[in-house]
């Protein structure tokens, strides 16, 4: 059990000290800590990386101030629309889904897309056809409805533009989650609620095996930030593809992936574990929602530099 | 201009000269060898790599016998669902489309994505959308029916499954195209009309950078074949990761990094090009529609192993 080890994220980007109360930070802790627990508990009793991340994502999908699952935000139309990918690094199996509504934790689907069909990645409409056949739990739009999103959006609106996820006066984001087993097999897991004001389809990073997701052999990776450039850049491979072929160790490779990243004009982070169990969260912005189990079982979470 | 070089594709599988006529391979080599005209023309007169890997996919896609654009396969409910991105090696800048309809040219809506908008994929009936917007070349149903696929659409429907493009009695596939300029800048374009009989808005390789199409300073690379394990092996940006992490030589790479995909169970091909105009073709399966042009400008046109 020496090497088993979690790390989830709940977004990255502007997080500014000066904009969070001693009550929201709390609460923020407290979203993260859940997370963390939830995931633990399955490494702990001996459970794979792969029920460990999505145990984890699905607490951090379920708690509505991370912009993934309950408490997306609102495309242009006044829709959520939800991503989520999941990858098994034992025999590097993927499952992704694209914009799907009303699923209570797209990253559930996003497995059963891996586990019961020969394809990677299921979008739109599809992807709700293919949740009801299976009978996904659904929620009505109520449940994902939060005031402070819907705010967001008409702010955006206002602005006229598009809006990040992470770059509002109140930052929130992407959720992710990577985890080494006992038996050193490792997956990783994201999930999010995309853009405010979001038009055209966009599709980010977080479905996209490479982009914002991946597990191998060697590392398992999960991105936050503005998606384009984890896209561009294949940020959560090229973690991987440093390791392997340059042969880094895992927190070089991170941070070499992030000095990419800044490099093509990107602002995020990622979060990474290898098969001995270390972890590395770097990122290029003010802030990111992140925590840790260490080999020994202690919790670190933070959100500043 | 000694380093200009291009390469395309046509879609590899199983291909077998059992089941090809004299007439048909002719038909073939023809549209083969009109795409390689139409970009190499562009590279001749000092053009962009970018420019010459668009029109050598538009003349793909306007090719009938091939799956994109005109011609492309028919989903399970009868319709024409079309995928394409486009990147530019010389700055990380990349768009796609995913399951667009009616698009005359799926590979120009996929550019001006890139152009456009600060996005790198857009998908379904927001891509239709946007370009609605733009007033992109729109064609009704009828252009984009061949008879051929849609008898293939009702004998999958048969058979009950979901056909991949390559793997029917008379196998044609994706297209693609990569080049080398004047400059030395490398660009790579792949477009696709999917799967026959596909379901639930799946989406694969074909509109994903990294995984079908990916191009940077080092090389620029577009897949075909069974687009799930291209996804699962980051295949498009793998290429570059072996060059540039590794230290191999554009062919070395490339053929290691078909080796990664039947290690996952793959079949499929890739063509790439690197900044000396060199070329590389490798494929794991009977065989794949392909040609480039070589630095004195003789045109190699082939289909088998």
């Amino acid at each position: 059990m020496a090497k088993i080890a979690l790390a989830i994220h709940g977004g990255a980007g502007t997080i500014l000290r000066s904009q969070m109360t001693p009550d929201l930070e709390a609460e923020y802790r407290g979203g993260l800590e859940k997370g963390l627990h939830a995931g633990w508990e399955v490494l702990h009793r001996g459970g794979s990386s792969l029920d460990a991340v999505e145990a984890a994502v699905v607490s951090l999908e379920d708690f509505p101030l991370f912009n993934a699952g309950r408490g997306s935000v609102f495309t242009h139309e006044g829709k959520q629309e939800m991503d989520a990918a999941i990858m098994n690094g034992k025999d590097l199996t993927a499952g992704a889904v694209a914009f799907v509504r009303n699923i209570r934790n797209p990253i559930k689907l996003a497995r059963l897309v891996m586990e019961r069909t020969e394809h990677v990645l299921l979008a739109g409409d599809g992807a709700n056809q293919f949740a009801e056949q299976l009978g996904v739990v659904t929620e009505a739009d109520e449940y994902f409805f939060t005031e402070h999103r819907w705010l967001q959006l008409q702010e955006a609106i206002a602005r006229g533009r598009v809006q990040l996820d992470h770059s509002t006066a109140k930052p929130v984001g992407t959720v992710g989650a990577v985890a080494c087993d006992s038996k050193g097999n490792l997956a990783a897991a994201t999930s999010t609620g995309g853009m405010t004001n979001k038009q055209f389809g966009r599709v980010g990073d977080t479905p996209l095996i490479g982009a914002g997701t991946y597990a191998d052999r060697t590392c398992a990776v999960s991105c936050t930030g503005h998606g384009e450039f984890f896209m561009r850049g294949v940020s959560a491979y090229d973690v991987a593809a440093r390791m392997d072929y340059k042969g880094l160790n895992l927190d070089e490779a991170a941070h070499e992936t992030i000095e990419r990243l800044t490099y093509i004009g990107g602002e995020g982070g990622l979060i990474a574990v290898d098969t001995n169990g270390n972890v590395s969260l770097p990122f290029n912005c003010e802030g990111m929602y992140r925590g840790f189990v260490g080999m020994g079982g202690d919790l670190h979470i933070d959100i500043y530099r």
